[in-house]
């Protein structure tokens, strides 16, 4: 009888893989495959396809032709079948970096059966894979000491709403009695309280830094930027409703008037250096504009202002307090002298000549920033790059 | 110029929405759609297509065949096809429950494009929608107090490794100043500390039950049971590896020996009740296995056990301290009458008969326990309903 334990078991396991993936398709096949000169294979068993594509950000990008004008985005390269297994392996070695990839299976976007790791951006899933070295060893979790990441509902009293945020405390806060320095990471349009420490490597970002030295350990509060929402998608009583691009009450003021709730909840809720000095806010895209209004708003706030590709938009067509007098509330905040004011945006975004109008505006006034440019656009790989530059220069 | 920043963003929350629904295979289609009445639709947009199903969790199960013995597993239906569009809506309404389901296009399992919500389960990744009402509503993200969720890494003396845990506090732990009591979850074989965050609703279930004052505010920990792993697959310097449902030490007594260091580290950075009476331990399948040698190798530190499924195996042919002289072990656990032991099954597990021999053998020596038995099998869906019956009965 006790022999039958153990054999029940062990089938049971046998059984249960085999199981697994006999009915939700996981085979033996490995792709992405990272061969040791930084090419990868990509694979999927598709004995019925016709056509199998790979479609992602490692290839070239290609011209997308849509209703309101050409796009860029990412190219596609045919699978070759052999035995029912269709495989792609890239002709060169690829760049360091996070990669997002989908197959199209007779033009069919499905995910990489085979690659459980995948991330959502806005209202899309895509597998990711990490090609290692340089830069791109910082979004990898390496055997450092690890911060703690939560996620953490709070009250916000301006909005009449409890809402939530994802926080990253560095490696030893918990233990160390010391206070810490906060900096505020916004999301861009679509985006929420997610988006950074899921595409943007948020954490491991942090975690590399402040391990080699380069970044002060330091609290990452990640707010949800859609003053409409009380969390993602799929974290609030609405349930799991499909994610949106577009959602009220995101550029209309409402997040940047209720921002003082959300300090005033982490100054309360966690050992944090309580002035200007130890704040920082940055963004992107929409982030960024956000955290330029914040930033003049609340002048007193923060220390540290980083605009990543920000939403510049001199005249959004709304009225509120927060947009109105724009020249002045920046006079009043660099009367303050600012420590950074950092400025960052890639060669082709499309947001390219509305920031170099503004940094035009601030030159004028002879208000000084940092300018950081990038190769490319208004992506993730650039976002990643404005974390890493721009988390090491605060709090010094 | 001042118009043309707004037209520029407006055009490019356009075109990037279209663009990536055209590029990652997102469209207007709605799946699965939850009607009214409980009854669910399943589209999928596949104009090549020559056979569509959907496979899940929701059907009547079917026996499927593996080299290791019949198996039950989820059955498939199959979708209709009208101007490329397949459509499969369910000729019954739906009980209330967290589904998973995936799509077979040819054969070829493919996750449902139209639904970014997804759940990994050790090896696979599957779509997930939940038909609320009854036990169900638990699930859900309610407006209620929501507790916050923690991914916190410890450093285990005894295996010699940094560690990641998973840990829920309740709705109010930052501001009470109050200490709390302690529940220890542990996940199966091939899982890890997201397996009850993830497929469990832990979060949910707990913020719902402690609302409605069914269940006492308690921190509850999510450890990794495979104690050759830092982390969850993803979450280590490992890398994005595959996944894998057999690894090293996971039944040989390594992670039952360095529990102690789980405890310790929690009462050291949480604010606890640091006593026996304030301590529960429970699990699932591997889970349930660690709990019973856990509780009975360290019979000062929990006053309440739960076996959920639990893989007794009496016999496993592992020699480790933990898992020698079962009985002298039980006698000096139950000598100090633990206030709850709880075991509890599905009719047609495969580890029925193991439960029911321990069963015996606890009757025979006259220890107390409570017994819960539920339809079906080795199940996520027993699992959530375990954790629903087993939470309200600690730290009363």
């Amino acid at each position: 009888m006790k022999r039958s334990f153990g054999l029940a078991f062990a089938l049971f396991v046998c059984t249960f893989t085999f199981a697994q993936q006999a009915l939700w398709g996981g085979t033996s096949i490995v792709s992405p495959e990272i061969h040791e000169n930084n090419t990868v294979t990509f694979r999927l068993k598709a004995p019925k396809a016709v056509k199998v594509q790979v479609t992602g950000d490692f290839l070239p990008t290609q011209k997308i032709k849509t209703p309101f004008g050409d796009f860029d985005g990412p190219g596609a390269a045919d699978l070759i079948e052999k035995d029912g297994t269709w495989e792609y392996t890239t002709p060169q070695p690829l760049k360091p970096e996070l990669y997002s990839y989908t197959f199209l299976v007779d033009g069919l976007k499905m995910n990489d059966p085979n690659n459980v790791y995948m991330i959502r951006d806005v209202v899309s899933v895509t597998n990711v894979f990490i090609i290692g070295g340089g830069r791109a060893d910082l979004y990898k979790v390496n055997k450092v000491p690890h911060g703690t990441v939560s996620r953490v509902w709070y009250n916000s009293p301006t909005l009449g709403m409890d809402r939530r945020l994802t926080v990253y405390t560095p490696a030893g806060y918990e233990t160390s009695g010391k206070n810490y320095p906060v900096f505020y990471l916004l999301h861009g349009m679509g985006g929420d309280e997610e988006a950074w420490i899921a595409l943007g490597r948020t954490a491991q970002i942090l975690d590399n830094l402040i391990a080699q030295g380069k970044a002060k350990p330091m609290i990452v509060v990640m707010t949800n930027g859609n003053a409409s929402q009380e969390a993602a998608p799929g974290e609030s009583s609405l349930g799991f409703v499909s994610p949106n691009m577009q959602l009220p009450k995101t550029m209309e003021g409402s997040f940047e008037m209720a921002f003082p709730d959300v300090v005033k909840f982490i100054d309360k809720n966690y050992r944090t250096i309580k002035r200007k000095q130890a704040r920082a806010i940055a963004g992107l895209s929409m982030g960024g504009f956000h955290s330029m209004h914040i930033s003049k708003q609340f002048p007193d706030m923060f220390n540290y202002v980083g605009l990543f590709s920000a939403a510049i938009m001199p005249d959004n067509n709304v009225k509120s307090p927060v947009y109105a007098d724009l020249e002045g509330k920046l006079k009043a905040q660099f009367a303050q002298n600012p420590a950074l004011y950092w400025i960052a945006i890639g060669k082709t975004d499309f947001l390219y000549k509305a920031n170099e109008d503004f940094r035009k505006l601030m030159d004028d006034k002879g208000y000084k920033y940092m300018y950081y440019e990038t190769d490319e656009g208004h992506i993730w790989k650039n976002w990643r790059i404005y974390l890493t530059e721009f988390s090491p220069l605060l709090f010094k």
